[in-house]
């Protein structure tokens, strides 16, 4: 670990606060990301109607966040690693907001395919996909507090696996549709909710780059593995 | 107009440089938008490789706003309003960033579909969207540089339109599927453009949310009619 230790300043404390932040959020997003997906599974409309109604909880805390941090930078002039860490945090709580209106997207279309009959074993796909997003996530969240650049960079490869999942799902969808026209609707629904998680695994992925280039000062860049392949799928089959 | 003149600092010498690589930005996203629809409508497989290369030159620009607002912020210490223009000014490189991302998932997909027979007027459609979605992006960069809050209002009311016709595109999309199985796999393609126009018209209305933000102080949040309503679609004809 390459944190140096130092005497904590006046900045070292206000940072503390709006980390505490920063975690709290992470908490609920996490919980968001599982909840979401459990709802799809088990049909369970009022666990929806919570992480739908619970979104509103995690944009008040970005706000805050970025308002404490600007108030921060404002009164502690930070310069050099200090501002880069103050900077860091508002972009870590921009990519939080944005895994909550994600995780509440999914809710509200669980709402909709609990009313009818459920697509092969998607909905346990994706539940086990929002596993593997909200790991991801507490580990990038880890890796920040710890300035643990080998956790984000074990993150950033693990977006893969995320990848690799949405990109079957994508294909048994394409085969259910074709197979049964009555399917469509909630294949497209399914499809939404599996490209939302694979969103999700990008914004943890983001997340430990930050990290990454918090501590070494280089953002990895062309080496990570694109893995959303679809755009070139031309057949279900092929 | 509100904006207070005021005798030219060291601050606003370095914020005009950093705006001036914020327009270069705008300007390469309003072209991508423009030309991914483009290569889309006229099957242009060169036009859209040139936009999936010009993505890299719109990652380049918002790294260097992040780099140079950082060291502005690092040597001016700005407050207040000054702080708050310079922390706007990357959450703006950061949409603008994220459009250039969508312009570049649709051309790719936009060279698979050339592959194939068009869907009905699906691709005029997407070409429409594009050009609303442009002119709102050109409008939120003018309202910024402007501080014009009636023009970032008016973009926020547009995004109406940009849902409303995704809205509609995704129900002719369905409708294609139901009717004919071998449009599912190109349909699914331009659903997912139609979704990232629609996104880039959330990211444009975030822009002019951050205008009236800088300008006013205070960001409208529930006010904004919340557009894609596909969440809820539970068949094709209804």
């Amino acid at each position: 670990m390459s944190h140096q230790p130092h005497i904590a300043s006046a900045f070292d404390r206000d940072l503390e606060a709006v980390q505490a932040l920063i975690m709290k959020m992470g908490g609920l997003v996490e919980a968001a990301i599982l909840d979401c997906a459990r709802a799809l599974e088990t049909r369970d409309e009022e666990l929806a109607r919570q992480v739908v109604a619970g979104d509103k909880v995690i944009d008040a805390l970005e706000a805050q966040v970025n308002d404490e941090t600007a108030r921060l930078i404002a009164l502690r002039s930070p310069t050099a690693t200090d501002l880069r860490t103050a900077l860091t945090v508002m972009k870590i709580a921009g990519s939080l907001e944005r895994m909550g209106d994600y995780a509440k997207n999914i809710a509200k279309r669980s709402t909709v395919l609990s009313q009818s009959a459920p697509i092969g074993g998607t909905a346990g796909t994706a539940r086990r996909m929002a596993k593997l997003v909200e790991q991801m996530l507490k580990d990038a969240l880890d890796a920040y507090i710890r300035r643990d650049v080998a956790l984000a960079a074990d993150v950033r490869q693990r977006d893969k696996d995320v990848d690799q999942i949405y990109n079957t799902l994508f294909r048994v969808l394409l085969t259910h549709m074709l197979e049964d026209p009555r399917a469509i609707t909630n294949s497209m629904h399914l499809h939404f909710i599996a490209k939302n998680l694979e969103r999700m695994g990008d914004h943890s992925t983001s997340i430990a780059e930050q990290v990454i280039y918090l501590v070494t000062g280089e953002l990895p860049d062309e080496a990570r593995p694109k893995g959303d392949s679809t755009a070139f799928v031309t057949s279900a089959k092929d």
